[in-house]
Order: structure tokens, then C-alpha cells, then sequence
């Protein structure tokens, strides 16, 4: 019977410590797929800005019957392509990281809708400049493609691990979506200024896109850094304010009905450009902010790797190697083999500083779990919002703008927050549709 | 200032089309990734059996003073060994998989710490042997390393994407998991039965393993496979469960103070033993339709790979070629290049196509999120019951038993759900500590 008392422990290959070590070595590599994708993100937010503009000048444009904007228009569509270019060298550069790491499936299906929507902008381009485009349709198509560009960044920050860079990233989706409401707002604006006039269903617009803009920086401010809020808060008082707001009073309520002097629209565009290009500026110390933080996270968890190398190495050394270790089966070699676990022998000692490292890295990595919560919860925020929205319309088949306004009437009279009466709506209509 | 009229399109390389491929791929090297995780998760459960035998043993063999079970145990250990062997292997075989692919963090540290478990496990051995230890202490340790063990198939089912896939691993774990508190329901009961008495911290440990099993196999029940359910719930009408009843009678209430046959502790391991292993047979069914799955998903989603490649092929063909494309930004050149354009030409049509493509994609995405949601959430209540435990033993400086006593008190008395009660207690604990 004493056969099974000396058999070599199954050898141990690959060992805990290998474990350990791929965990860390595998949060690094999220670490280092994110500087690169910082590069992305400043290129979407350039090109998103350009892109702005042009949707901003098409409607002066458009609005003006051709006599406005004409010249702009050809520079800002150069700015747009120069921009476009960046983008797309970026990407392919960026491209086999892309595709190789745990790059999820709705990022690249978002990369792929914002590069066809850019390969098809040049026949609204050329209806824009032959007037052969109503201008809603132009802004939509422009709106749209915009739209695509953020996902990407929405997209990029759901893929994120790592809770500073994933607040920081929420910080940048809801900044750049803050910043396309103005950016349509510009636009909106610039069709009723160039027009002479503003009809109802453009006045509601411009009313949604204001407490759009303020839902959207209200998050911001939650996760950006304190630099990025100042500078944005700074931009919040700047002079210009109180011009726009004369304007956006002649939008939406007292001018909106008489004929309004299209001279407005210069002084319309020219204000809110100042505006987003201050908000540009925000955006650019986010980003800078972004990178700071991917370098210094990175710093950090490639020096705490090489720490653990180290200490792994150590442990080998003192014991570890694949010696074969007694094992007991019975009564009879029971005290021969006891020998070598007695008195905290090399087993425990090896065993008690795995297990520390095991712990402590299982703590920290629940930890961030938690504070990663926060932060996409952000995110999800913005889906059920989407989403309820998106119902809205459907079932009570009207538009967007009036879906916000519902949902905002709602929140308003249940003395709720927007989100919570989105998800209740949602939830509400699960149970209908189940039944 | 005709100069831009003819700038080529920027090259845009690499295309919409790439990615929504590289996206497709995405999906599949995931459930390729699955393909290999199944055999993993197999030798994972086949491990957890013998070393939930092998801890059963060694408490009647504590219990009894050395008289039961010696030999037994030798074999048990024996066969543990053999299993460890088998998922050592495996893991050796998937390694270069595991640290290259998207694999969580989490899931290699929980490795690193199934491992380590497992490396530590002999000095304990040698102490049940020399009855040297405690029951309870060696409970203790083979249920941390059991436990161990569940926790590398928990965080493997929550990096899962596909929903299927997910929701056939949230009942895997749970299954997993209530089988574990039957296995730790025979250890305490052949503890109690072997000593000839039941004191009341064993008494109410396995009044709350009855509990917890019921908790468990109700969520295995909403996720598994029909015929995976029809085995369990057949395996809950076998014959043994009369006499089960009899004993778990005499473990609680009836006999708890008065002194029992030991002869019951064979008894009693027999058909608890025969009750687990009719429980490891639907494990078994379960692991056979979760392999069917990762394979006919697989399947589908190469095809479906292969599909789109045909398709994007196509579109290159039909005229996406890197011809320079009339870019026209004024007046004059505008009716030559609109025929590019008109009737529905070259460039919408590839558009459409694309268009096409890319939203089927993002709404068929949109689709599994939200039935992964749902996969997800199981696992999160367990993640918040676990949270809430935790949280009370060290508040109330209670045991683990109680603290799961507590809060079905809790949920009873409020008419709430286990996990809305433990959230609400996790979220109040945040406030006040926050303060």
C-alpha cells in the first residue's frame, strides 16, 4: 500500500505565478492599446469639429439661396478631407492592433459605419452646392455622419478596463455630444437667421438642443478632470454669451414669427463658432488630459509587473522547482513525510506569498470593477435614454425632439431623473410587448 | 479655383468594409476562444467532483477518530490527482490561448489562485491523515479550493459575448454552485452522523445548504437546456430522497441532541453521494449542449464570416476600386460631376449595400447585448448576494451562515427579493460610509 506515498506531484505547468503574472501583463496590454487609441480619439474629435463647421456654412448656404458662405464652404470641405485624411492614416496605422486585441465587435462595427458614412458625404456635397437638397436633409445627413464618429468614442470607452482612462473617456463622449448639440444648434440657427425666419419646428429644435447641451456637460463635469472643468466653466461666462442669448431669444420666442434680418446669420455663426471653438479647447485638455493618464497608468502597471517578475523569479528559486514532494497516502509514511510541511517549511512560505500576491491582486482588481461601475453606468445612461426615445417615437409616432420633450416632461412632473423615468418606460413596455 | 475640383478622394484604406469583416472575426475568434474554454470548464467540473468526494471522505474519517473511510480516501486522493493532472493539462493546452486573447484579468488571476489552491493542498491532506486538524478547518479548506475553482468558470462565463453561449455558463455555474452546497451538505452531515451527534452550528449549516441549493438550481433551471432540465428534475424525484429527508430530519431537529448510530455517516455518504452524482450527470448534459452550442454558433458565424467576405468581394469589384473619385467644391464643375452620382450610380449603390450590411450587423449586436444582458445580471446577483455577506459578517460580526440567515429573514420580512435586498443594503452601506 505504500505504492501511492511517494508518487511526484502532478508537475505543476504552468503555475500560479504564470497566472498572476499573464493578469498584469494582460492589463497592460489594455493600458497600451488605449495610448494608441488616444491618437484615434484626437483625430475623431478634429474631424467631428470640421465636419461641424461645414454642416454649419452648407446651412448659411443653403439658407441664403447660394449668396452666403460660398467661399467658406470650399475651404471648410478642404479642412474636412485634410482631417479626414489624419483620421484615416490614424485608423490604419492603428489598424492591426484594432483587429488583433480585445477590441470588441461593436467598436469595429462602429469604425466600419463611420468610414462608410465618410465614403459617401461627397454626394451631399455636391446637392448642397447645386441647391438641390433641402437643408433639414443636408443638416440630417451631416448629423448622421457625426453621429457615427461618436459612437466610435462611445464604443472605445465601453471596451476600456481600467476606471480613470474608462471616467475620462465617458468625460469625452458626453463633452463631444455637449459639443454637437451647439454644433446643431449653430446650424439650426443659421438656417432660420439665413432664412429670415424661424418656424415652430425649428424654434423646438433650438429649445432641445439648449437643455440637451446642459444634460450632456452635466456628466462631463462629473468625470473630467479639474483642469478641462475650469476651462469649460471659464468658457461658460465668456462675452459672447450675452449676444447669443439675445439670438437664441429671437429664435425660439419673441423675433420667431417676423421676418428677421439675414444679416443675423453672419453674427449667428460667427458667435456660436466661437463658442464650439472654445468648447474645441476643452476637448483638447481632455485629450491631453487622456493621454497623460494612459502614460501614467501605463508607467505604473509595467513597473508593477516588473515588481512581480521579480518576486515571482524569487519564489522559484526558493523552492518551487518541480522537485518531486512527498506525498501521504496512508498512515505509515505519515511522519516522514510530515517533515517537510513542518515549521512553515518551503511549501507554506512558498504558498503564503503567492497567495498574498493572488489576494491582493483579486482586492485590486474588484476594486476598479467597483469604480469602473460607476463610469459605465454613465454610459449605459445614454443608451436607455436612446433607446427610450427611440420608442417614444415609435409607439406615439412622433419625433425626436418631441420624444425628449415627453421624457423631460415627464422626469419633470414625476420629480424623477430622466434616466430613471427612460428605464421605467422601458421596463413598462417589456411587460406589454410580453404579454 | 478649379484646383479642388478634381483632388482624388482621400485613400481609404483600410475600408468600411474591413472592419464590419474584422468585426465578424472578432465574434468568431471569441467563439472559437469558447470552443477550447468547454474542455477547460469539463476538467474543471470533473476535478470539483472527485475533490468534493475526497473532502466528504475525510470528514467521516475525522468524524469517526480514523475508524471509516481510510482506504476510501486513499483511493479518492488518488483520483483527485488524476483529475488535477487532466486540468493541468488542459490549462497547459490552452495557455498561449488564455494570456493572448481577450481574457479577462480577472479570469487569469482567478486561475492563478484556482492553482495556487490546489499546489497547497497536500500539507493539508497529511493533517486529516494524522488527524491532526480539525473537521471544520479541513472543511474549510477544500471548500476555499472548491470554491476557487467555481470562480474561474464564474469569470470565464462573464467574458463571454455571445448570449447563448453566457446563459448556458450562468447555469453551468450555478449548477456548479449547487452542487457544491450538496457536496458541503454531505461533508457536514457525515461529520455530524459520524461523530453520532449534531451540535447547532452544524444543525444550521445545513439548514442554510438546503436553502442556498434551492437558490441555485432555480437559476440553473432558467438558463439551462431542456433536457438538461429534465434530468435534474428527474434527479429530484429518485428514490433516495426519502430517506434523505429522514436524515436531513434527524441533522436539524428531531434527533439533533440525542445521540445517533454512527452506522447512519455510511448511510447517509451513500446516498448523498449517489445524489451528487446523479447531479454531476446533468453537469455532464449541461457540458455536452454547451459544447453542441460553441460549436453550431461557431459554425453559423464562419459561414455567416464567409457570407460577408463574398459579399464585400463583390462590392470591391463593382466599382469601390481606388479610382479617383470628382470632388467638386464650386459652381462651375458641378453638372460633370453630378453624373458620377445620378441615377443611382455606382458610388449610392455600393453605399447602400455597405449601409446595408454595416446595420444589420449593429442591430444584430444591439440584439445579443440585450440578451446578454440578462446573462449578465444573474451573474451580477451573485457577485451582490456574495457582496452583502460579506459586508453583514463583518458588520454584525456574524458567521457566513448567519449572514445568509439574516438576509432570507430580511427578504421574507420585507416580501422582497434576495438580491434587491442585498443591493439596497450594499447602497445604504455606501451612504453611510460615504458620510
Amino acid at each position: 500500500m505504500n505504492a501511492l506515498s511517494t508518487t511526484p506531484v502532478p508537475k505543476p505547468m504552468p503555475k500560479a505565478t504564470d497566472f498572476l503574472i499573464a493578469s498584469k501583463k494582460c492589463e497592460l496590454a489594455n493600458l497600451e492599446r488605449f495610448l494608441q487609441m488616444g491618437k484615434l480619439v484626437l483625430s475623431i474629435g478634429n474631424l467631428i469639429h470640421t465636419l461641424q463647421r461645414e454642416r454649419g456654412a452648407s446651412n448659411v448656404y443653403l439658407g441664403s439661396a447660394g449668396q452666403r458662405f460660398s467661399e467658406e464652404l470650399i475651404q471648410l470641405t478642404q479642412e474636412t478631407r485634410d482631417r479626414q485624411q489624419v483620421f484615416e492614416d490614424d485608423l490604419e496605422a492603428l489598424y492591426e492592433t484594432l483587429i488583433a486585441s480585445p477590441a470588441s465587435s461593436r467598436l469595429l462595427n462602429s469604425l466600419a459605419a463611420a468610414l462608410h458614412g465618410l465614403d459617401t458625404l461627397n454626394p451631399i456635397r455636391l446637392r448642397v452646392r447645386g441647391q438641390q437638397i433641402p437643408a433639414t436633409e443636408a443638416i440630417d445627413a451631416y448629423i448622421e455622419r457625426v453621429g457615427h464618429l461618436i459612437a466610435v468614442v462611445f464604443e472605445a470607452a465601453e471596451t476600456v478596463v481600467d476606471p480613470t482612462i474608462a471616467g475620462i473617456l465617458v468625460a469625452m463622449v458626453n463633452l463631444i455630444q455637449g459639443k454637437e448639440m451647439a454644433g446643431q444648434e449653430r446650424a439650426t440657427g443659421s438656417l432660420g437667421f439665413s432664412r429670415g425666419q424661424f418656424d415652430d419646428a425649428l424654434s423646438q429644435r433650438i429649445t432641445h438642443l439648449i437643455d440637451a447641451q446642459d444634460r450632456y456637460f452635466d456628466v462631463f463635469t462629473r468625470f473630467a478632470d479639474a483642469d478641462s472643468v475650469a476651462l469649460w466653466k471659464h468658457s461658460s461666462r465668456a462675452p459672447y454669451w450675452e449676444e447669443i442669448r439675445h439670438l437664441r431669444g429671437l429664435a425660439c420666442s419673441i423675433g420667431r414669427y417676423k421676418p428677421l434680418d439675414p444679416a443675423l446669420a453672419d453674427q449667428w455663426f460667427r458667435l456660436m463658432t466661437e463658442r464650439i471653438d472654445h468648447l474645441k479647447s476643452v476637448e483638447d485638455s481632455l485629450e491631453e488630459h487622456f493621454h497623460r493618464c494612459c502614460i501614467e497608468r501605463y508607467t505604473a502597471a509595467r513597473n508593477a509587473l516588473a515588481h512581480e517578475e521579480t518576486l515571482a523569479a524569487g519564489l522559484d528559486e526558493s523552492g518551487h522547482a518541480p522537485e518531486p514532494v512527498l506525498l501521504v497516502c496512508n498512515d505509515t509514511s505519515a511522519s516522514g513525510a510530515t517533515r517537510n510541511y513542518d515549521n512553515q517549511g518551503i511549501g507554506p512560505r512558498f504558498g503564503r506569498s503567492v497567495f498574498d500576491l493572488v489576494q491582493q491582486q483579486a482586492q485590486r482588481l474588484e476594486q476598479l470593477n467597483e469604480e469602473l461601475h460607476a463610469a459605465r453606468e454613465a454610459l449605459e445612461d445614454r443608451r436607455t435614454l436612446e433607446k427610450a426615445v427611440l420608442m417614444l417615437m415609435k409607439h406615439q409616432q412622433i419625433s425626436n425632439d418631441e420624444a425628449h420633450k415627453l421624457l423631460r416632461k415627464l422626469a419633470m412632473d414625476q420629480g424623477r431623473k430622466l434616466t430613471d423615468v427612460a428605464r421605467s418606460l422601458l421596463t413598462m413596455t417589456d411587460l406589454l410587448s410580453a404579454r
